[in-house]
């Protein structure tokens, strides 16, 4: 190919991501420099998290500029090197954008990977990247489990939700998941193991309140919170004295003004933590992580879905999904 | 004397206490049974918690039955006994009521203390006490301060908030205190030794924002949180990775729906958590507790102040101060 076409954030979108936001737009080829190396993205990662770039506030990733393609994780293979250590023809994945090619230099954060060493190229960007990795160190280290807990998994059919619930279950704990209608709701407990699954829609605060209560008649020790809003608050009225709280993401709020959590007075009452929890935190131990998660797949302990989407033309579509929950499994764009 | 006049909650209060909400009713002297003994209360410890269980909801102890003296931890002289180890002129400490009188058991909450071991008596209701014991163990154990941390505690003027600031002087922390007014705000750097206050009347949300930042440009290593609302929301916008929030209080809505923090996106971002505590907890340690406050207190590091309002026939007002902001020091009520 010599054009490259690009998915570009036209705008901040101002609450839910609207099409005009962004536009699909088409350059020459990029040209390498010394040091640098020309990467045909294969896939790219679709994260809650990218919804935070595209904002103009500061957070722990700078903003999305505006006319650049759209930042996100991906996978492809070097197309053209003029770098160390990164030759034509290997994979590679990194922090790149949403486009046919990327410009990456060596020393930054874009790494080889090897792709013969797992079932599927795409397995770095679920159970061994970033999501399989929040999964794995999100749960263990900073929500404490001990065999026998009673866990909330929020978004629990989710990429990562989904993940957490299994890890759990091989801990010895009690699973929990929430999740938005039947279907999945049916995932949890056929496929990935949830002792028992919340239905959150039609649910108002007050039946989600009861709702985890007759799920969970002892309490929670743990909440793995992807979700925030109603759905925090509902966990909040049911904790178990010293319970531990992973907050891993907030996507309820993140299209619109931040709502937190309204009953944080419980906290206090049951001695509890909220704990906020990003994956880089964790890089120099995923050799640990990805060498666990690969024992329990192969074991056929854990599974792993991914939602892959074609196109480059279909990115805001597929992107929607993480916010309309239509995705079933990792969501990932074959570009 | 042979009445005995009681603080009764005779309705729960809807929001704001009233004095409507109470009665000052007489009765004769209680009677005392095997086991039991009488207590001539002389102060009770008026807390921001016993607004919590004047409402009809679920915590950590039972709401105050209606028609009952309102409970507060008291220190009286044992006036009657028929307990094995409680004699007569003995003084006392224990969770009974704002009434002259009291019944209790022995092998209850109420346990004998050493009047002549502290400079004055109701000592063991702020320094040697529950506001006492709070800061060191809130402060020391939920917040693990390292030297060299910076340190915001927001109702700084408070019983428990001037200790703590106090505390993280000592421990080589820069302490910012959040209190209302300029009179208080002059003690927190006159008289607890705070490096800086921020004057919280008049300032909206974006201001206060605003003045943390300029109190602390690097972020804060640690919250003490007694006052919660909008307070909060701003301490979280100006946290450094990895902040510690001891979660105290949140008396800003004991009196209201709870609204609780709307910025908990701000623990991901910075990897931070808000803990709650409850100083109950750490019985089994007073005695450490008690001692290090001691020395400190009398090696000239800590002074301790406390509000004593007199007679029973004031003690709304004198509760309503602790929401009014208008008691310098621990509240407590000479009955």
């Amino acid at each position: 190919m010599s054009q490259n076409r690009q998915f570009i954030l036209k705008r901040r979108p101002d609450g839910e991501p609207v099409p005009e936001d962004f536009a699909l737009e088409t350059e020459t080829r990029p040209q390498i420099g010394d040091g640098q190396f020309l990467i045909r993205n294969h896939y790219a990662s679709l994260d809650p998290a990218i919804r935070g770039w595209m904002d103009d506030r500061e957070s722990y990733a700078p903003p999305i500029p505006l006319g650049e393609p759209v930042r996100a994780t991906t996978i492809g293979v070097v197309e053209e090197s003029r770098a160390k250590g990164f030759e034509e023809g290997m994979w590679v994945m990194g922090l790149n954008g949403i486009a046919d090619y990327s410009v990456a230099e060596a020393g930054g954060f874009t790494q080889p990977i090897d792709a013969d060493a797992v079932p599927s190229v795409t397995n770095y960007l679920s159970l061994f990247g970033a999501v399989g990795m929040t999964a794995y160190f999100g749960f263990l280290d900073v929500c404490e489990p001990k065999e026998g807990d009673t866990v909330l998994v929020t978004g629990a059919a989710g990429a990562v939700g989904s993940l957490v619930g299994q890890i759990a279950k091989i801990k010895g704990c009690t699973v929990i998941g929430i999740a938005g209608g039947p279907e999945k709701c049916a995932r949890l407990t056929e496929r990935y193991g949830y002792d028992s699954a919340i239905d959150y829609r039609g649910k108002d605060y007050e039946a989600l309140v009861a709702a985890i209560g007759e799920a969970a008649p002892d309490g929670l020790d743990i909440i793995f919170e992807n979700v925030g809003g109603d759905i925090l608050d509902a966990g909040l009225m049911n904790l178990r004295l010293g319970a531990r709280i992973g907050l891993c993401g907030l996507i309820s709020e993140y299209n619109s003004p931040p709502v937190g959590a309204r009953n944080l007075w419980q906290l206090i009452v049951h001695r509890a933590r909220i704990q906020g929890l990003l994956v880089p935190d964790y890089l120099p131990r995923f050799g640990e992580g990805a060498q666990a998660m690969g024992e329990w797949a192969a074991a056929g302990k854990l599974v792993v879905d991914e939602h892959i989407d074609e196109g480059i033309e279909n990115a805001f579509d597929a992107f929607m999904r993480l916010f309309e929950g239509s995705n079933q499994g990792k969501m990932i764009l074959k570009i």
